[in-house]
């Protein structure tokens, strides 16, 4: 069954799972609130910005119109920055009361909101009162913007307390190339997408720093481990971490040159300041808020990460990188 | 404290593990039933066909005399391919009845044994009775020969059912580059080590066959989940899976250039035969017999093992890769 859906945000991937469900026959209206970024995609059917090479279907349709994107869709679904959520979500609760609609809302956002550390759907749930979504849907995993462009076969994860809804988003995404899996540990991926982030930053910073691949192994399952205990403090089930949204996702992080947050720390590795390394990289770096979330959250709750303390140290605590890393791998021997 | 150790087997590993024990302060003799290397790390201190550009330390000396090796060893450790493991097991005991010594077992093998799907600890355990021998002590982890030779940090586990003779191996080995964590779970460390090697085989595959990065993420994490329902079955902690023996060492095994298995499986993705790449390895490609006893222990316990299937099916009944792997990528979605 095809239906109306609105994409609320035209960075990579926002504009990637557009495509995605024009190509799956539904009608999509992808919002932007660059007028430019709009023009270019109706008229060029290019987003040269975000993903140079690509060129979009001629039915996926652009608009800085909030209101006429969310008019008779079925399914809203969330791909801005961590930042701007509350924002956008603030904007949309205006139009959702406006036209009296109930939209299934969909996230693909990975990141805590900066300061409350809470995640996107409670911040989301927050601004949208429940008579005005029919249920919400976490949309999670290993996925490059420019894998899923190509149509690379890419497998993520549909979270939702209520599983009938994860499973109505694994129909609206599911074709040939993109697989679906559901999941009802919200949770679990929404902290494993985010903390993973914070991992991804130290395993790049091993790389610039010379590190070889047996090193880059052993941090990113000793990463695993503690994103894990993180998560599972907040209530999420271990499990999940081994999942497409946990492991897979921090593999895909950790070892794909696509990946921001890898990037990141491999140009900080290679002694480049943290200023240099944000205005190089002209997007937006999750990770690096992450991690000041995540160290917070382990100070209060008292669980030991020292990948993420040893990460927060460098980007706001002007620690020397490679001492800082090389105390962190030589660290006591113990029991796993 | 320092002691004499026999190192058995002069491969890759082996050789850098000597090597890794001399530098420690360790008397090492290292054992190989080749004159020729022998002598060419006794007297160019290199091992040519292993590691071309490394020089050995000149306290490292080799032997062809099994006896000679063994006696006075507090430790010997096995570091052979799997496939030689008895045998080698039973050449030991002849010298140390003859000896009446009763040292430490330590193995580093990957692999079960063709056949008997034995585990390599249980292989030792049936050749050498514990009247023979101290202790059983399995290492294995995220670990590239070429790396630790380089002295790159790398961080493994040594897992025994006595956790004190895992400090006594964890003190042998640890050193400013290679760390050592103990665990109790050697079902769990040997079984992860040894399938892994399949997964690896796939990753390659996928990589022969033009996949990206997501896909070989999501191959990698259902494949974790596929090995740990084999290895709990045998009774393996779960938690072993995500640790440094299992998805620490599937990382480095599916994400390295240096890893066989992988190359076997790039070899084959690209359309060469099985008889090609092993002819061409040169070395010892665990994950192709692992492959047929993982496949044949899912059968026997009616354990789901589709990507084990699918290796399977390409490497011992023909099939074709190309459509093995689009089938296999394209399962039905479905709860994780």
């Amino acid at each position: 069954m095809t239906e109306k859906i609105a994409v609320l945000g035209a960075g990579s991937w926002g504009s990637v799972l557009a495509k995605v469900l024009v190509e799956n026959g539904h009608e999509v209206a992808l919002w932007s609130n660059s007028q430019a970024q709009v023009d270019e995609l109706n008229q060029q059917h290019t987003n040269a910005k975000y993903l140079p090479d690509l060129i979009y279907p001629e039915a996926l349709k652009a608009t800085t119109d909030l209101k006429a994107a969310v008019k008779d869709a079925g399914t809203v679904l969330f791909v801005v920055p961590t930042k701007v959520i509350r924002l956008v979500a603030q904007q949309l609760i205006e139009v959702l009361e406006e036209l009296g609609t109930k939209p299934l809302i969909v996230h693909a956002s990975k990141g805590l909101e900066l300061g409350s550390h809470k995640r996107i759907s409670e911040v989301i749930a927050e601004e949208i009162p429940t008579k005005y979504r029919s249920g919400m849907v976490v949309l999670s995993g290993p996925s490059h913007a420019e894998e899923v462009a190509r149509q690379d076969i890419t497998l993520i994860t549909a979270a939702s307390e209520d599983l009938a809804n994860a499973k109505k988003v694994q129909a609206l995404f599911m074709n040939d190339y993109l697989r679906i899996y559901t999941n009802s540990d919200v949770v679990g991926v929404e902290t494993g997408a985010a903390f993973k982030n914070v991992i991804a930053i130290g395993a790049g910073a091993l790389h610039g720093l010379g590190y070889g691949d047996d090193a880059k192994a052993a941090l990113m399952t000793r990463g695993l481990a503690e994103i894990s205990r993180l998560g599972v403090s907040f209530g999420a089930d271990p499990l999940t971490f081994i999942g497409l949204s946990g492991v897979g996702d921090l593999i895909v992080t950790c070892t794909s040159v696509h990946s921001r947050n890898w990037r990141a720390g491999d140009q900080l590795g290679q002694g480049k300041s943290l200023e240099d390394v944000i205005a190089n990289m002209g997007m937006v770096i999750e990770g690096i808020n992450t991690c000041k979330a995540a160290y917070e959250l382990a100070q209060q709750k008292g669980i030991e990460m020292p990948i993420t303390q040893a990460i927060y140290n460098v980007l706001y605590k002007q620690a020397d990188i490679k001492a800082e890393i090389a105390n962190l791998m030589q660290r006591e021997g113990k029991t796993e």
